[in-house]
């Protein structure tokens, strides 16, 4: 080990951004902003090499913490780097009348937020608060920060519990008559002040240590220490972040704002991040510290009455901005106190946008030369923009949202925001609309009965069911925001009341929905729309020429694929042909299917749907001429066709003329244990062949009828939920049997496939097999993560939280592909089923063709194409860039100082 | 190709019984058994390389059967050897006064049975009849075979439709008045002669050949033909039969045991197969062909009068069957003719038998020197036929079950029979056995509630849940009959009947279940006791001297433990801890643990629970000292413990004291679409510690507590459903700290192992990481069977029957494991997980344990031992060793002829 301590501050720096695995990010990034000429406050990092030393070494003590020692070869290289500072700052650690104070901070080479341990105000004592009294002309300002360090130290350095210090707290203000903390004045502070010396005394065995030299070398200790507290090394493993050394210490010289008229405090963003527009964009509050503008007791004033007060300044922070830009090739959001007529930069990092400023800023960077539009696709567009962009959203006019109170958190199961006045009834909803209210429809689960109201609804609330339950599938396909499976919420439809906790709302209240995040927010929430602009298209014609992996939707409607189309698709991946059946007009000759004795009964119910389904192809196909159409044969059990409400089950006995009990004991034959694991998929092809030669007929017929009109046709036939060879042969022979019929009446032909989901784990062990008879794999990766991990989608709510929460999974495994089970599987069935069959074509088609790290992964592994859901097309197109991009070695510029 | 016929008869033969392949297996045991001396009918075979000739050249015709060609070539070698038979049969084809008859039969190498054709009676012509008629002195009997033989010539050899026969012969019954073909005399035959002869006419355009020896060529030729039928290529598709040639085709002389008081026909076993007892068994009918037996319209006698009638036959006969043992090293069961003092062997096959006759024929046999242990171990001893031992049985006297009629069919789920009268509900079952009677208890489902009537019935029928439904769990675990998920019937409590198709029974009225194949039979049948003899006793030192797979039970109370150890385990496999919560003692504190609405409610139950749990952990380690105990952490979702009916709940309430309407909304929230893969198994014991606490103390505590008694004691905690190393890690470190609490509090320590069930596929797929955490793995192959397969085993009924029957799937996986997916799962797990971990426990706890197939794979991926129930341990025992023997290349000796 070399050098031990890296100076930074006064226009250089020993250290460079480079340097993070010796300096830690925040000290890489500090010697690399100081080194550029930024005015950051002066400081020095000790390095992570010493971290290990210190520890290897035991100087940083056993059980108890801050008791270790700072060895001396450490201080033969920290005193003169502290004197460093001292003489920038014209001031001196412990020196009342131009006193120094310090932070101590951790930081390791890849970020832990809030893991590690911080120090801040260093170098107080009662002579030095007096000082900073004076010089600050705020006794209460000393006191406060003083008492403040008093507790941190206490509790960061010396391990002791911060309950004690509330107590004293508490006593004072009882004994003041204070309601707040911020009642308090200076004398009773000064008199806090007194008392945490007494607790500190009580609890340590000990004074405190008064000499800034000794609070220092604990300080630096403490936080070396803090690398192996428990939670920091449960964080590494539950991030799995490996191969690091320790955590460097970075020790800074505090700069204060609140030090009179020549001093202030602010932040601002380089342009602005609502809108996206090039302009200076920010507050500022004369004389006060940052605590003041969070606390909210004093209203900033916008940056530009710096100008005013502070023209030098203004324009040396103008042109500093400027150069961050050009530095980082993005947006930075900057934190800045200007003390006795200095201006320090605290902090400089990417600036958060609101999704149409993020379009905004890539297409205006590229265009001034700052950022390649590799860079813009990489690094300045996030996935989550685009969600934003194409979905109404919560936002104040900075970008974020305010909540009101968030009542309680369902599944985030159709992106986007909504507000409205709470109905229980779809009838109600519908009537509520007819009269011009907005309204959010909230029910238990929905049915196919429920569907008018839910269009009518601006956005829809259940409390049970999940990611796959009607209304969640439904509210998808239309880009209508829906929290669904909100087990938190009791509904009672009797009373017309909603309860969460210990609140209720009743009809008519005001609710919102966040369908981006799944909470139920109660009032009304501000809502800004989507908007897809000039730059949104030309942003995602430079998306598309970076991107290899093509982008399908899944869509069930010729709406659907219009819609879809508009946004970028290039094919259906997935159309669900289920859903034409739940049409009102549809279901009851499904139901007469389901329900007929015998093969004639049920061929006559399938002749009444025969039209409809072609129709719906045809209009599908109509919407993607000339792109691939991947039609799904029936898949869910047919119980899911039939009404489980009592009224409904007479009125549907009346109308088929038997009996409700016969109903009622048809419809409980067919129910399931595990409809999951039930009668469903290929399995009713195989039982009920005759739907199948339907479904082929109706897509065979409707592609013949459609050619004639001049419409390319691509069909793409899936045999769903296939676990072995034999099951997607016997379907396939009905498909080319039905087409050799169907051609031969029409007098034409079309070119069309046969294919499987793979999403049953033992059709993608037997890969090779299944790709005997298979043309194309379309990886359902929905239900392929339920058998693998064994968890239903729609029953997780129990306990995957905590194991998301509790790092067992790191993510939610029906957002994100779990690529070391689920994804084993993917490239196993990928490379086993290439290597039988050459051009198989291969895709995916579960929600997670519309995540962007799932994206990636497809994108490596080199499937042919991702299907996801309208509304998130655009987001797997630049996911798809990003991955084509990240593999040729586009690098994000990560900036923090 | 040289040689193409193959001769047989008059002591000698052409070929051998290795042969095989060239002359399919009934040509080559002919062939064996003509050359070893036995008078079986000659003939000759046609080998299978003219199959391949015949077909390649075309001669077997394309489209019609029959109208193909026997090549001259081939006719050079069959003219001879048809002679041959002439010679030795004394007789002549197309001869009226001394007629030969042949049959001419397919035979491939590879049994196929059914698959292909067969001819009988060829030779006949109108003349031929009229001289047969005086030879038998039956006029009737000459031309009823005549009709026969037409009719199965038409349709076998030239394709014709049997419908148009069947018109003609209903027509002239009609005319006759006759009722059955039985009423039709020699005149009304002749009649029908003369019109189905017409028929043939009109279907295929020209007459009835009655040259016979046109009639060969075609039936040769048919026969050849049937080779590449669709049923015999789909059955070798099917049956996974590849690599074979074709078909032999035998040509042998039919032989006639009705040409008077000198001749006749009989059946018999060269040892009794019900009781085994070394003596000839059989039945001889004088002046009789086989049909007559068959037809039940002569009662033959016992095979002691033809000692006395004929005793040189019967002498020969005596010394034929002791050779014939001797050959085959297995009982044999013969069917023989005298034609005219002549005795002809038509048949020989092993012998079927009774689990008790199987068992002391293999003692027997090994002690006569016929057979060696190995031999009686892999060929003599089938495992069901130790099922059979264990478990009363449907039979008469010669072990096989002449049924009632049977109503339904449901799954096997507790094997064995039972009989008893009908009631429908618990209390009725206890109420009726104590009047004296036995009874059947029928349910929709049952739940822990009935459980006291359960136990008193003799067998018990559920219309509804799977193989792991609490009816079936339970019976398994006393070893008595269930037949469970029988949707073919309907209950109806409260009119107290059960209806099936269009039978109705009442209560009292009786029925049979048939646990062993899932049949439900009206009536009551004939029951026969299990019983355990020395001879078993004896054979089973045999099969453990043989076998290197260790076998365990799955057991969950000592009772349990102690059957299964008295069947030879080896120590449990899986003891399930929850089956032990639903005694009625005990159900309380499992419903106040789960309803309870803090830490405390939850532990103060949980307290409560743990005496009871140490109570049954100690009696199970005491019946099982010196063997290891795996046992299984909380594996159900919490709401299979609540209570479904409104009354029950009502009850549950008022002994809570709270609301029904809270308890009704709790059992609502914990509600479960698909409760298989939702909130059970570790997830529960992650979500709730305290339970995976109270689990750990109470095992750990009981083998403290019984160690001291001097039982030595061998723990394996199991986690199930890990999915991720993760979770077991989390489970395990609970354990562990349990584990030094316990041991300190007690102040001794016990050596226990800490591993998990593999039944996720995830975790098969990352056994090594798994590995790294686990001690051992335990394959719950019934879960990861419907987890890979994405089968609900409880849901299955609807379609895997139409499954299997269709060949998706060869065999229902989940009675034998599905290899080449489930298999290779568990390979995979294996391999991966002992590369991680040398000394990796290996086991398999799910039903499989028990199927002797799926313990032959087991044996050969190398598992240390199986578990099954403890009724199951003999079977599993036995497949073990036979998988040793057989990889040591012990054969079975096939036998048919």
């Amino acid at each position: 080990m070399s050098k031990k301590v890296y100076r930074f501050g006064g226009g250089s720096a020993d250290g460079n951004a480079r340097m993070k695995d010796l300096l830690g990010g925040k000290g890489a990034n500090l010697a690399e902003m100081s080194a550029a000429g930024l005015p950051v406050p002066p400081g020095f990092t000790i390095s992570t090499e010493v971290c290990r030393e210190v520890l290897a070494e035991g100087s940083a003590g056993g059980t108890g913490r801050g008791t270790g020692k700072v060895p001396d070869w450490l201080w033969a290289e920290v005193d003169p780097a502290l004197a460093h500072i001292e003489s920038l700052m014209d001031a001196k650690l412990g020196d009342p009348s131009r006193p120094l104070l310090v932070s101590v901070r951790s930081g390791a080479a890849v970020s832990m937020p809030g893991m590690m341990d911080t120090v801040l105000n260093l170098g107080m004592s009662d002579e030095v608060a007096a000082g900073l009294a004076k010089l600050t002309q705020s006794e209460r300002f000393a006191w406060d920060a003083y008492r403040r360090f008093l507790e941190m130290f206490a509790n960061v350095v010396m391990g002791v519990s911060r309950a004690p210090f509330e107590h004293a707290m508490e006593t004072l203000k009882h004994e003041r008559g204070a309601r707040s903390d911020r009642d308090l004045d200076a004398a009773a502070l000064k008199e806090l002040v007194k008392r945490f010396k007494e607790v500190y005394q009580k609890q340590t065995g000990h004074g405190f240590p008064t000499d800034p030299r000794a609070q220092l070398e604990r300080a630096i200790v403490a936080v070396f220490a803090s690398w192996n507290s428990d939670r920091a090394a449960k964080y590494r493993e539950v991030q799995n972040i490996r191969g690091l050394i320790g955590t460097a210490v970075n020790v800074q010289a505090m700069v204060f704002g609140n030090m009179g008229e020549t001093s202030g405090t602010g932040v601002c963003f380089t342009r602005n991040p609502s809108s996206g527009d090039k302009e200076l964009y920010g507050e500022y509050l004369v004389d006060a510290q940052g605590e003041d503008v969070v606390a909210g007791t004093r209203t900033p004033e916008p940056i530009s009455t710096l100008k005013e007060r502070m023209p030098e300044i203004y324009d040396q922070l103008a042109g500093l901005t400027e150069k961050l830009e050009g530095h980082f090739k993005n947006v930075q959001d900057i934190e800045f106190t200007v003390q006795q007529n200095r201006l320090f930069i605290l902090q400089t990092r990417h600036g958060k946008r609101t999704g149409r400023a993020a379009v905004k800023i890539a297409v205006d960077l590229v265009n001034e030369g700052l950022a390649t539009k590799e860079e813009a696709i990489c690094n300045l567009v996030e996935p989550t923009h685009l969600d934003q962009l194409l979905h109404p959203y919560f936002a104040d006019e900075t970008g974020y949202r305010k909540a009101g109170r968030v009542l309680a958190k369902g599944l985030a199961a159709s992106p986007g925001a909504a507000v409205g006045r709470l109905v229980f009834h779809a009838e109600d909803a519908e009537a509520w609309k007819e009269r011009g209210e907005k309204v959010v429809l909230a029910r238990v689960e929905t049915s196919p009965e429920d569907v008018a109201g839910m269009h009518a609804a601006e956005g829809i609330l259940t409390s049970r069911g999940g990611m796959t339950s009607h209304a969640a599938v439904v509210a998808r396909g239309w880009g209508k925001p829906c929290v669904a499976g909100c087990h938190e919420i009791y509904i009672d439809y009797a009373a017309k009341t909603l309860r969460a906790d210990s609140t209720t709302l009743k009809e008519g209240d005001y609710i919102s929905l966040n369908g981006t995040t799944g909470e139920v927010i109660s009032g009304a929430e501000k809502l800004t729309d989507a908007l897809v602009s000039d730059d949104f298209r030309h942003f995602m014609t430079w998306v598309d020429a970076a991107r290899i992996l093509r982008v399908r939707t899944n869509a069930d409607t010729p709406r659907d694929a219009e819609v879809a189309r508009a946004f970028g698709a290039e094919g259906i991946g997935l159309c669900r042909t289920e859903h034409m059946f739940f049409h009102e007009d549809r279901i009851l000759a499904m139901r007469q299917m389901i329900l007929a004795d015998d093969q004639r009964g049920k061929r006559a119910a399938l002749d009444k749907l025969l039209p409809y389904q072609r129709e719906d192809f045809a209009g599908i196909f109509r919407a993607m001429n000339g792109l691939p159409v991947t039609i799904r044969l029936l898949d869910p059990p047919l119980h899911e066709f039939l009404p489980e409400e009592h009224k409904q089950q007479e009125e549907l006995a009346y109308e088929m003329q038997i009996s409700v009990e016969r109903l009622r004991s048809r419809i409980s034959a067919l129910h399931e244990q595990n409809p999951m694991l039930g009668h469903r998929g290929c399995r009713l092809g195989i039982t009920h062949p005759e739907i199948t030669e339907m479904q082929a007929r109706a897509i065979l017929e409707a592609a013949c009828d459609v050619k004639k009109e001049g419409v390319t046709v691509l069909p793409e036939i899936m045999v769903p939920l296939v676990g072995t060879v034999a099951e997607l042969a016997h379907q396939k022979k009905i498909v080319l049997a039905i087409a050799e019929k169907v051609f031969k009446e029409k007098g034409d032909s079309i070119p069309f496939l046969v294919g499987t989901m793979i999403e049953v784990p033992r059709a993608a062990l037997l890969a090779d097999d299944i790709a005997e008879e298979a043309q194309f794999f379309s990886f359902g990766t929905n239900d392929l993560t339920q058998l693998t991990l064994g968890f239903s989608r729609d029953d997780v709510g129990s306990f995957l939280p905590k194991y998301v929460a509790g790092g067992i999974y790191a993510d939610d495994p029906f957002k994100t592909l779990d690529t070391a089970g689920v994804g084993m599987l993917v490239r196993w069935a990928s490379d086993r089923g290439r290597a039988k069959r050459k051009d198989l074509k291969l895709g995916i088609c579960g929600e997670h063709g519309g995540d962007p790290r799932s994206v990636a992964f497809c994108a490596e592994v080199g499937l042919d194409y991702v299907s996801c859901s309208p509304y998130r097309v655009p987001i797997a197109r630049l996911a798809a860039a990003q991955a084509a991009l990240r593999a040729r070695g586009v690098k994000e510029k990560a900036g923090e100082s």
